[in-house]
């Protein structure tokens, strides 16, 4: 059986979008003579609706956008497996099925919902989904009229037997019955995240479950992203030994057709992703990604951000080009009194190595005068107000700027210094998307390093400013800080955040791994709660970002015998 | 049987401070000589937990605390049913239960886990807790030696019959079990948050219950909050009939001894709420309440607003007033050239009706100057620019004076605005807490005259100017502006956002029903969802308030067919 992969890129509520590129994917799979086209979860109405399944439409246009698919495949050989939401047809439990249809020759002939609802980080399916309370294999032909059995599962069907901080979360598990029912092809619609690292450990997995089932297994998972959330397709297929048999591109549409006779992938204009990329490559695509589908999906081109001379606002920058092309990413530098030379020149070298757009706007002056204005009948300000201040009014000159300019503002903060709220509220956490607010500090290095190291390969000016990677990091709001006078050195903070925010170590464990300053470092983190809370989504790349998937209350008492 | 109830306001993480709180209603309740003490749901931890529930230390300092109870119990003649997290005992499903544990004597005597666990709106239960799968009874004697069975609810598990949109969320009801079970007595720990027009479903939903199982319903609730989400307490009891006997005040802590011999609640110092309140009073006393409590547990005394003259800023001044005293509200009136003389009028009169630290900080200056700064190189900033930067600097100014003092700034946005967009985000959007952020426009000002006819009962000043409730309503931001130069008047816009956003009725529907103008609104909705993202935590009083309880994405294209 010849089946085509459609690995494309749904958008949230976009039907008409949506149902385009199904369409055009399924003229495609005809033209090859597919006996069979399959596109992710949900395609129809996009992954990750959230509460608008709370909303009638959703139904009304899904079931319309159904009816033009079938119409499609009238007096056509090649059947299209969709994912969709269809209303829960019993009267009691939620109101909604998470399901994949197949249509053939103008209908649908068969429907599979989903079993397994993930609940946990980013997931809320439970919130709105109904689980299938059964499996039932898809009953056809091969192309040469051979009866066939294909199992369908849906993302999180697949992952039963995995275990989240050592547990298995389900009682149940869908592999059970599709090894009993011993089909002949298993495949699943996926819109699985990304995580830096998840792809061979879901490789392994799913081939664990062919194996079991004793099947080959065709995966299709969705490019594309929604807020925070990241989708790497790198869709695959594997032979009934669970291996892997060959991969398609990370964050990339791509369409391939996969003969199950040969137990192959067929010759693509399409590359498949033979080698695999290095861990680091594909998170700086899936950063790349997640910023240009973001600015797409929201419908602007411009991108506007404050450059500082330090290696994370180089680091955006220089993503953002890759995302949104040079012309689209505004640089602005606003030194103050405390800003050292270096700083300034460092932002410039930055934005003549990227060829933007770039302009110098000292805040002095705007320092002084609402110091002045807010000084005076107090004495003085205090420290924290002044150093927030400085960070405010560069927030301030960005927003405006934006504003005059219909632009969105990226916001530069790393994750490492989001979790000890190293950071100002209303002042450099000002912004439309924060695309390294998911990245530890330590990686950041690592990612300009490679980005340097990719611009030579190419024979490009490697875009980042040697100094920006080996000077001490340093907010300069006020004379000689250093990000360490608060800080312990990074290597050591990141190390003690995986462990606390991922891993959810045991803080007796934490104190002795890493030392006694853990304490105050965790109630830096738990304190900062309220910061988070107003900022900017994040683009999610660790099993644990801050944002919809991290859920922590403000008002709390973080006990100190935690 | 005589039953007391303790509704207290459990902080999340305060193990000590809840342990001491339920100590504290243990010794009462063993003075008056009660067979039993009821506390409410998750007591020992706090409910609104979310994923601290990831966090080992939850449950060891749960197994301390309880160990702490238990020796509390020792040699004495009353009982004592907590609220408490465990962990899941079966090796696979989520790792939690939520639970209610009755000790006696030294030793916990019976466990009975939560049944129905809510996953919509504020609630994600089925993130962190495993149900029950079964209903058993706690078999006891009364104090006269008479053996009595008691089945024990854990808040949703009582609103097994509800309809949420029209659906019965859950396929089994536990009310089934308990008819079965034919208790003596049926008994709910609830930690229930508040809705307006609330209590009277609840009471009446709990009552159909008691009257199918044919016992005396005992409920405790707690009051307190966390973040968005109040607790009203509003305990009570029904007879066998489900009939209401006697209601504890909403948003106030209480002690009472309810006598099931008697079928009714003994005289006590703090008083039952004989007379049912007006639903606007709750509301008001809800709003206060919250404020207090975030104050309390974040650890601030001093709030910091902006007085524009408008009705918003005037009705959270004169809440803000009654929850943390008049010398800890700081006004700011921050007026510009586009600013009535009405205006600084109309605040000043407030902030001398209210007797509270009151301060006039023109940004005419600031404002030509950031201007100046930014527009020159441009020749002019555009409109959106200029009227955003005057919010902005109003929003700086705060920010700084609050970093200054060490104080809370309280955002005034009504939910109209919010829904609308109408706001500026890191303008009159900063804030810690936004108290009337689920309040629509037309109910801002019910509650302004009745503040002002609460404070005139009580022969003081009203402290809301009438020219602030008579006024047409404007953001002063340009020359002879009114909210409605862009928005409907607000009685239909706020009909319009209460069927849109509490009711989900469809498009088409909405626009028959309220005019050809809706799509625009809706539009505007939708678009502006991603300041509501970067919003203040909004104290939430409808069933569907903005925050974390309505969950939609901000890159999706909200198709305008509908």
């Amino acid at each position: 059986m010849r089946i085509a992969l459609a690995q494309i890129a749904p958008v949230v509520g976009d039907f008409d979008s949506n149902v385009a590129a199904i369409s055009a994917a399924y003229e495609r799979a005809c033209d090859t003579r597919a006996r069979l086209l399959l596109t992710p979860e949900l395609s129809i109405s996009g992954y990750a609706l959230l509460d608008l399944l709370d909303r009638p439409e959703i139904f009304d246009r899904t079931e319309a956008a159904l009816e033009k698919l079938c119409a499609l495949t009238k007096g056509k050989a090649t059947a299209l497996a969709v994912g969709h939401v269809a209303r829960n047809p019993e009267p009691s439990g939620r109101a909604a099925q998470n399901c994949v249809s197949v249509i053939e020759g103008g209908k649908i002939v068969y429907t599979q919902a989903k079993t397994l609802l993930p609940t946990y980080d980013v997931f809320d399916e439970a919130r709105h989904f109904q689980p299938a309370s059964e499996q039932r294999a898809w009953e056809t032909k091969d192309e040469a009229g051979k009866a066939t059995k294909v199992a369908f599962a849906i993302c999180e069907d697949l992952w039963g037997a995995d275990t989240v901080l050592g547990r298995r979360l389900y009682g149940k598990n869908p592999a059970d019955a599709w090894a009993a029912m011993k089909p002949d092809l298993l495949i699943s619609l996926s819109a699985s995240p990304y995580e830096y690292g998840k792809r061979d450990h879901r490789e392994k997995l799913h081939g664990e479950v062919a194996r079991k089932v004793g099947a080959q297994l065709i995966y299709v998972n969705q490019v594309g992203a929604t807020d925070d959330i990241l989708f790497d397709g790198a869709s695959f297929a594997t032979g009934k030994d669970g291996k892997l048999v060959g991969r398609l591109a990370a964050f990339r549409e791509s369409f391939h057709v996969y003969d199950t006779g040969g137990g192959k992938f067929e010759d693509s204009e399409d590359m498949l992703e033979d080698v695999a990329p290095s861990e680091l490559d594909v998170l700086i695509r899936g950063l790349i990604h997640g910023i240009k589908i973001y600015f797409r999906t929201n419908q602007f081109k411009l991108a506007i951000l404050g450059l500082s001379g330090g290696i994370d606002s180089a680091v955006v920058a220089a993503l953002a080009v890759k995302a949104l092309g040079r012309e689209n990413v505004f640089g602005v530098a606003m030194p103050s009194q405390y800003s050292s030379a270096h700083s300034l020149a460092d932002a410039e070298a930055l934005a003549r190595n990227l060829g933007i757009p770039f302009e110098v706007k000292p805040i002095k002056f705007l320092f002084s005068t609402m110091q002045r204005e807010l000084a005076e009948a107090r004495g003085g300000l205090a420290e924290i107000a002044q150093e927030n201040l400085q960070s405010r009014i560069r927030g301030l000159t960005l927003m405006t700027l934006s504003n005059h300019y219909g632009a969105l503002v990226l916001t530069t903060g790393n994750k490492s210094e989001i979790a000890t709220g190293y950071c100002t509220l209303y002042g450099d956490m000002c912004g439309a998307l924060a695309p390294i607010g998911d990245v530890l500090k330590t990686r950041v290095y690592e990612i300009a390093r490679r980005l340097n190291e990719i611009a030579r390969e190419a024979g490009e000016v490697a875009p980042i400013p040697e100094s920006s990677i080996t000077k001490a990091p340093s907010a300069e709001l006020k004379p000689n800080q250093t990000d360490q006078d608060t800080l312990p050195p990074y290597d050591e903070l990141d190390a003690l955040l995986v462990d606390y925010l991922e891993k959810f170590t045991p803080v007796g464990e934490l104190e002795k791994r890493h030392g006694n300053w853990v304490r105050g470092i965790l109630r830096r983190i738990e304190l900062n709660e309220y910061k988070r809370r107003q900022g900017a989504p994040v683009l999610k790349v660790s099993s644990k970002a801050f944002g919809v998937g991290r859920r922590v209350p403000i008002a709390k008492v973080w006990d100190q015998k935690m």
